[in-house]
């Protein structure tokens, strides 16, 4: 399995694109700037959650990697942060999430009304941005990544408590709310680079399989993490009755007396602690471990996408980025 | 003032336009289909609540005046409508309504994730379908009016409570959770049937103030309306800290301690009913009837902006439309 990469060893390899991040960051920022003052805490508050901006680092190294940045790319990246954003706004309501990267969540200080109206507007404004770009492509692909994100958002919450979800289904639900954002920056990211048909189908499927990668290692971090080195609330998947893929291959293959009582401490929502203390514990590190594993191969996968790339400095940049998606062990 | 109209009467006006209505709600119901079996029930809820597709009317009888109807009127129609839905499913879910034409509104039986994730992607399916046409005016213009309108109902939000709201802050409010998307429809049906700039911010002006004086005429009904007659709960906007034309306008003429006590009424919730009873009741009703003459104001200039279209059946079915908005006794 690929070694994990720290997140300042990161920040070495995106070096490179430093300069160009920062122009998204002022461009997101421009975006959150009310026109009416009224509006100015609730977007200060929102300008706040910055993240690592990794899926603005995705668009701008594969625009390095097919060898040409544009503005373009910096509107693009600087998009699918908003869209991204407004995502987590509406999740953390509905989630009932307290904090975010240390941050009081926006619906926790300002109420649901304006967190579900926020969203709608950064996803609003963010549409408006891209139909001003020189061509369609970016509001088309994006529009469909937006909509795949919401599909795959719904899809999950109404198998929530479903024990019996299959995995098929499990990774129909992250390839659409995680993975088909990723996917839509590396096409966009080729596309506005100038780069050929092939070469953006190669972007569109490491970004792809890259995104469901991160999902899995985030979902087995969820169950099975340190909470003092995830630094978030753990265990809310399966305690909300969200079935993940470590759950899933380990009933798959529990004969079936302990499939039923592990169904029942799902029912009962049992929680994390309690479930990693008792009979299917090491059962479910031994899956978490094996999780971590198809995680990698999937990201393999995602790398040999890039063959087809020229062999550049920015391309070991943007293996490295998703690298650190696809392996972090916290 | 003009004589009000009854829905009877609108569908004669309409029947110009019956076959291309008929072309938008199958239209619009194919959006709906689920490209994931799971969405399905879902998705049936959601296409039940038809309304009365004022918007499409709109967008049509705008084409049509100008003299011309082409397929993009029936996607625009449709698109306006979709986006429209998916502000409801928010709104109904944030003011915990609980009928929505009778039916149950989305939250009640399906909770309130998939409702706002429902909303999300119709905004998304909306947006995409409109990246399909032949050019970018409409992703351009929709993509403003929903902005506008979130921004209108995130000030709505954000000033409840506040006796002291402005005239001008709530003309501001509505012309945004309301006006817009008429604006917009106005400019796009105008747009779309070929017509001089000059005919488009006609018809754009005309949506936007028959838009405002339908929602004056809405918040005078939800204050003084008979609830019978108008068929759904009333006094919603009183009794959940919103401030619409009929209280600010008595408002700015009681005398100090009149004053503070209608503020006292407000601030501590008391009921429609009661109000409407009480001290402030005539005057109130007597505030109502000067609004429906100030929303009559409005629908007469809104007239007066489409001097400039062409004499024609359709224009006249459209001020027919407008009046029926404009002017409605429940």
């Amino acid at each position: 399995m690929p070694k994990s990469i720290q997140a300042a060893e990161l920040m070495d390899h995106l070096a490179t694109i430093a300069g160009d991040l920062n122009r998204v960051e002022s461009w997101i920022q421009a975006q959150l700037q009310p026109e009416d003052p009224r509006l100015a805490p609730l977007l200060e508050h929102a300008a706040r959650f910055r993240g690592k901006r990794l899926r603005a680092a995705q668009v701008l190294l594969v625009g390095q990697a097919c060898e040409r940045i544009t503005q373009e790319h910096v509107a693009v990246a600087g998009i699918i942060e908003l869209i991204h954003a407004a995502t987590l706004i509406h999740d953390d309501l509905l989630d009932e999430a307290q904090k975010r990267r240390g941050l009081d969540c926006l619906h926790v200080e300002w109420g649901s009304h304006s967190s579900v109206l926020l969203g709608d507007w950064i996803y609003a404004r963010a549409f408006l941005r891209s139909t001003e770009m020189d061509d369609r492509t970016c509001s088309r692909v994006l529009a469909e990544a937006t909509a795949a994100v919401c599909r795959g958002e719904i899809h999950q919450n109404l198998t929530r408590t479903d024990f019996a979800l299959a995995e098929a289904d499990y990774l129909a639900q992250i390839d659409g709310k995680t993975a088909a954002l990723y996917e839509a920056g590396g096409r966009l990211g080729a596309y506005y680079a100038g780069a050929t048909d092939e070469l953006q189908s190669a972007c569109a499927r490491h970004g792809l399989l890259a995104g469901r990668a991160f999902q899995i290692v985030d979902d087995v971090l969820d169950l099975v993490g340190v909470e003092q080195r995830v630094r978030k609330s753990l265990g809310t998947d399966w305690e909300r009755g969200k079935l993940t893929l470590p759950v899933i291959r380990l009933r798959d293959r529990l004969p079936s007396g302990a499939r039923a009582r592990l169904a029942a401490l799902f029912r009962d929502g049992v929680g994390r602690a309690e479930l990693l203390q008792g009979e299917f514990g090491p059962a479910l590190r031994e899956s978490a471990e094996e999780c971590r594993s198809e995680a990698a191969s999937w990201l393999a996968e995602s790398a040999r996408a890039l063959a087809p790339l020229p062999d550049n400095d920015a391309r070991r940049a943007l293996l490295e980025l998703t690298r650190f998606l696809g392996t972090r062990e916290h």
